[in-house]
């Protein structure tokens, strides 16, 4: 079963897996090769990559061939760029930074149509890319919210009970930086690893999807072993330098390997 | 009487009507192109429209032959951008989803300089195209609030009582969906249709401007008639891939006419 | 039978005929929208529309989700331009205003690789949507050179005996103003018709491939009658600009209606 | 001692004074160009500048051969922007319009790492710039509240008691607006005067660091020598405009000496 | 009397001169700026300017509420981007380095209709600029060969001589390299200055018009009384270094005046 | 010793060796990533590359805190684009396909200021970032004229005799199509090795720079090793294909290795 923006829902409820890729670099060239790389999904990272909004719907146009799902991380909760993303023909968001129910019911509420929540009407590419859109929009699009501070980890099950999240999505960073701790995308330190199952299993019994940013490919198997629906293999950017970094030095003498693409 | 940036409202008040041009596609090409059409008002899109910042400066400067009034909608009621527009040099701004009095007088707020509002000054561009900008600026400056849902139209009243509004804008389809029904552009619900002549009855007695989206030329003609200012004919993309596809099948064969060029 | 990129040649010789669309305007947004029309083949205008390389590559990216064959006029017979275009995934070109048997072997030689013509190598998006793209690059890319003077009427048996040309494209505006008329489309002078009768027979006993820039689409039509394999409707800019000079007419009273969309 | 953004602080602390080249055009031509002017610091605004984010990114790319400090000026108090920004390299923000400690803290909160704010990790391209950049960003990056309306004077020294902020910084024009007057880069009005000098004396009591925009070069000389930190010349537009004015004055006949660049 | 687009041949045929602002900043806010500081005409530099096709429509829609021609330097005389600049509305072409009368006609053919010359038929944005643009256009379109080196000096008559030339355009930095000295905008060597004297003579003897780069205002006004039709104050991006040097020095301490914005 | 724009050529006849990023990508910010990386020289690629002149520019500034030579490869011979690149600010150019003496005299021609050739003079740019560039220029600038076919590789001795050319570069996937074999990076066939061993000999002999296109890091210390002054490690788009599929198929399961980043 092949992972398409049509069927989101469906393919993880049936059990599936997937590994997303996570585009940070604001350039259609780059968007296209990573669809034509193969990930299972692919997500245009608004909030730490370099990408604004025009660079973005390009970004979607030139990954249009590949059937998998275009998500788009948004820069903060704000619902102009929330509205204007899913318009453009999105098929999930994830929301940076949700710590408390309340603020998962504005981001619902940002891209829900009536009488769900209040996002406004105008799917302008959205429409042409997906027929009876408005009607099939609620299972159509995904909307995650990040679980990425302590006060959202101790308030995980109320943002979880809100009517119309897909699902969660862990910043490890993030999560570790708010308790305490050095941020890492490969995270080391028991309270956090443990804040991460804790996240998880709360996903699992309220029925949401649950997903996480990883700093390397054996980061992502591990996480999908443990239960995790996707996870990203992050950053475009970071293994770009990375795989530019070992070639010089290849080129110059001995290969030096390094584990990670980075951090965020 | 020809109506121009310089004197919109005076325009309005004397009677004049207005066929508003509705730009969405992102490009100083198609802008310019709608500019020498000849619309009466021409109006940036940027809430459903495929259209960030940087490019709508460049439409803004490419319909800049035109003395029509160039109107932004701006993505939402959020000051920044409301105030970037304004400084970029467009005359008019339409915001989406104002609900209650609060949110219009937050839009007033950002719109108009002190005393009335808190407009930050810098108008970098509108100064240059309009001599006398600061004193004039409450006159020149037309600010419309959306009326498009179910709450707004029942706290319409308060909402038109706001000092600093110009006008309001109705967007049928959102207040349709919020009422329950259909989205459409050529509403046909009873119940859509007494709020639309309700809104703009209040509009009347508040001695507002009102304009109203509409989806294909006949309905702009109806809503003229009915007693609004300006509708608007939406979209360009619309109209766009309506004619590209009678085209098309008449390359083909016999033609099929289509009555709309979209619901937004 | 579907007209593809990977089997344009097949298809023209199986007898298909075809609507190409036409492309002026220098934005990924109308590009997908003539893409998502259902043109049969889609031709990015490089000389006379308002497009230059970087936009002709977010254009082509933007299409990429049509199996429809993408293809670019070049501004000029310049190597340098015509190479660019073929690697960026282009499969067909077609050059303006070819007046001779060397100016013919000068566009082959820009546009086959070795031993045919000495197109340089590096195939760089070209060879990730076309598997195998080196070695069939000679039957997959099509290369038209346009015969649109009265010079090239009288050379066009030479032109066409040149190996390595698909095909030829008429510019009846052009050909007619070097025969001493008003430049047209729809072209009604006898000589002119004579000529783009005799270059059509010409183009039969070569074996080449024949298409026409058509001003309408009832144009379009006739020639596909008359036996070329495709004529192109010209042009999105005249088509879009037509459809909102017919919808303003509308909204303000009884629409006019126009029969053509420009003659370039 | 030459001021750079590893040292910027350190800088102000040893009694550095600065001149503050502002960027109003989207322009990386002119941004480097202003970089190589020599300016001691060079800030970027997207406020009253026609700038948006991608271009912000490419102006900050254009001007690091520059040691300078890049600053920037987000459009509003938002989140989202601020923290891209910092992400994308700026060593400095300017925020406009805080009136209320709320409004300061709500600043600190977007701009710092936890424990002191609660910024989001992934500095894509500052950690690429600056080495040990989490652990030493509280130090490096300047954030810089501005004073300038009735109601931030009034509440200067709650305003500069929140913990995290590291200077402020004046807007003439508006802090004269908003107390009655017309708005003017080069003050004359005493009570605007007055303000000015009391911002300047509870930033020097708080510890703060203290700039303030001017409309001239002898104005900065002025502010610098009344104590000010630092003094910006604005803008790229206005010295751009008057330089051409005065040059086609030149080219027709005598020359007419214009005092200012403008008033924002 | 006012230059503009319209009647650019006839004003100067009446005596009148011209002061030319000269863009070389790939920007259109920097060209809407140039076009409001009144230059009698305006000229995008495409050569030594740092600006592309694209950019440069952007430039010639941002400068299009200005009724004064705008002009083109094209890169080099190569016919496809000559023929891409009058049809997206260049009222003039300023084509570099023409040596041999043979280069002359070369570029008459590229930019005159048949009979005069071979350009191709497809005004897309001149001809809804400039109504009947094709009958008028030889008169309209205004072609200058600059003439800029020992070569072109001598073979100065035979260029002037070829059909199809409106004027010529001096390069005195290009012209002064040729003849073996140091390149300047404000020649000082006799030989040079002869030169230039000789090519303005055979001008008037041939009824062309006659316009010469210039480094400084000064200098402007001095071509302008030796008998040339317009002088060109170049550049933008000189004057705008210049501008923001001096303004600093004075920031900083006493003026220090340059006399000339650069020698291209 | 390193390797800068400031000192090329010296840093080559002192016997230094240089591997060579290669920047296919039009983007700033991969260009940028491709500076920090380190590579001792960088060129942008507009010939294979996905790059046109504009975005050139903005990935010339965004490598300028890099002291490394900026290199382009200009899509043809054609002396337009040639002058711009240069006046831009590239310290070096390599012109594909010279195959003839008069081939590399017209390209010395347009890189070179009077007397050694004809370059226009106007180095915007470029004199800005290189004090005294035009006395300096011919030594500055490298010029590099492509050895990639039969016939060039037949007249090498008399190309490398041409005065004013600085090196050669060889492109071996075109020289091995053009003697009738697969394109390759890493060419095998014992008649491509031979005739990369003569014109590596050739241009020692004839006191010229030798650099090489290489498909992995091996083949960079493999041509160093053989004499080569530097190697070229294709392209930034292979290895950043090569790095995301290796990465996806880790994330998937057991990883494979590919040992080349592409043939061109
Ligand atoms: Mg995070
Ligand atoms: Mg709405
Ligand atoms: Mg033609
Ligand atoms: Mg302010
Ligand atoms: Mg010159
Ligand atoms: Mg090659």
């Amino acid at each position: 079963m092949t992972l398409t923006a049509e069927d989101m829902g469906a393919y993880f409820r049936a059990g599936g897996k997937a590994v997303n890729g996570w585009c940070s670099i604001p350039s259609g060239v780059t968007a296209e090769l990573m669809a034509q790389t193969g990930f299972d999904m692919l997500t245009i990272d608004m909030q730490h990559g370099l990408i604004d909004y025009q660079v973005a719907v390009q970004m979607l146009q030139a990954m249009s061939a590949s059937p998998a799902p275009k998500i788009v991380r948004i820069p903060w909760n704000e619902p102009g760029i929330a509205m204007k993303m899913l318009d453009a023909g999105a098929t999930g968001l994830i929301c940076p930074m949700i710590n408390t129910a309340d603020e998962a019911r504005a981001l619902v509420e940002a891209t829900r149509y009536a009488p769900l929540g209040a996002r406004s009407y105008g799917p302008v590419r959205a429409a042409r890319l997906h027929s009876g859109y408005v009607g099939r929009s609620n299972d159509l699009v995904q909307v995650f919210a990040m679980i990425e501070t302590a006060e959202a980890l101790e308030n995980r099950a109320e943002i979880m009970a809100v009517q119309g999240l897909s699902g969660v999505y862990i910043g490890p960073s993030d999560l570790g930086l708010s308790m305490g701790y050095e941020p890492s995308l490969t995270p080391g330190e028991p309270a956090v690893l443990a804040a991460i199952a804790d996240i998880l299993d709360t996903a699992r019994q309220a029925g949401l999807l649950a997903g996480i940013h990883c700093g390397s490919a054996a980061r992502v198997r591990q996480v999908l072993e443990q239960g995790f629906d996707f996870g990203s293999l992050a950053t475009d950017i970071g293994l770009f330098a990375q795989a530019m970094g070992q070639a010089l030095q290849q080129a110059r003498g001995p290969a030096v390997t390094e584990s990670s693409s980075g951090n965020y």
